[in-house]
């Protein structure tokens, strides 16, 4: 799904070592979980959730997504709409007061959905490559 | 200075307590460190930085920075460049492969300042209180 994505098509890779890597990397860290969703045992949608505390907002904890990626026949269906109520759900549980991501301004359709879900586009995203 | 803030004075209280709890989650975490600036003693500077491993982008690992304050007698002598030098070589040493930070749209000199130091405004930042 991170591979046959507009964006993502360019930008991924077939070695699936690293990746294995990373997985391990990030349930070492705690707080940091990747959600896949099943139907019919087949993984249909994934996104990446992240617990992080912090001193600003009267020291709210966030929560923050990354990576929501939808399997191209499934999209439209709705699963979206219950990835993120399903996000704010374990945010809550989690003590979170906020949650939080950034989409690339190429995707059009990700921001208006964004913000029919109530979230607010109050922010500029600035990446750098290191 | 989270306080002393053109968006922070609204919104930061005076209880310490839950600023201090926040501070034992952030150190229990791992990976999510608040950096101080100091000057003849004074604490001039800060931001959090916090390490986040991920299966995008081939695994990269993303570093992020928030809540980049900056005391008011100490702006334009040139700490902004410093913390993000000091963010960019922690990052690297943690081996990641991007540094990332969302930036509020009204904060306009910050926005060229970013774009200064090699950062690219690709996104949008979405918010939700829950």
């Amino acid at each position: 799904m991170l591979a046959d994505d507009m964006l993502g098509q360019g930008r991924e890779g077939t070695d699936l070592a690293q990746y294995v890597a990373a997985f391990d990397a990030m349930r070492a860290e705690g707080g940091n979980l990747l959600i896949v969703g099943e139907l019919a045992g087949d993984v249909v949608a994934t996104y990446q959730l992240t617990f992080i505390s912090g001193l600003s907002l009267k020291a709210t904890r966030r929560a923050q997504i990354e990576s929501v990626r939808i399997a191209a026949p499934f999209r439209g269906r709705g699963l979206g709409a219950a990835m993120f109520a399903d996000a704010e759900a374990r945010a809550r549980a989690a003590g979170c007061g906020l949650l939080q991501l950034t989409t690339n301004r190429a995707r059009e359709r990700a921001q208006s959905f964004y913000e029919g879900l109530g979230y607010t586009p109050s922010h500029i995203g600035f990446k750098k490559p290191l």
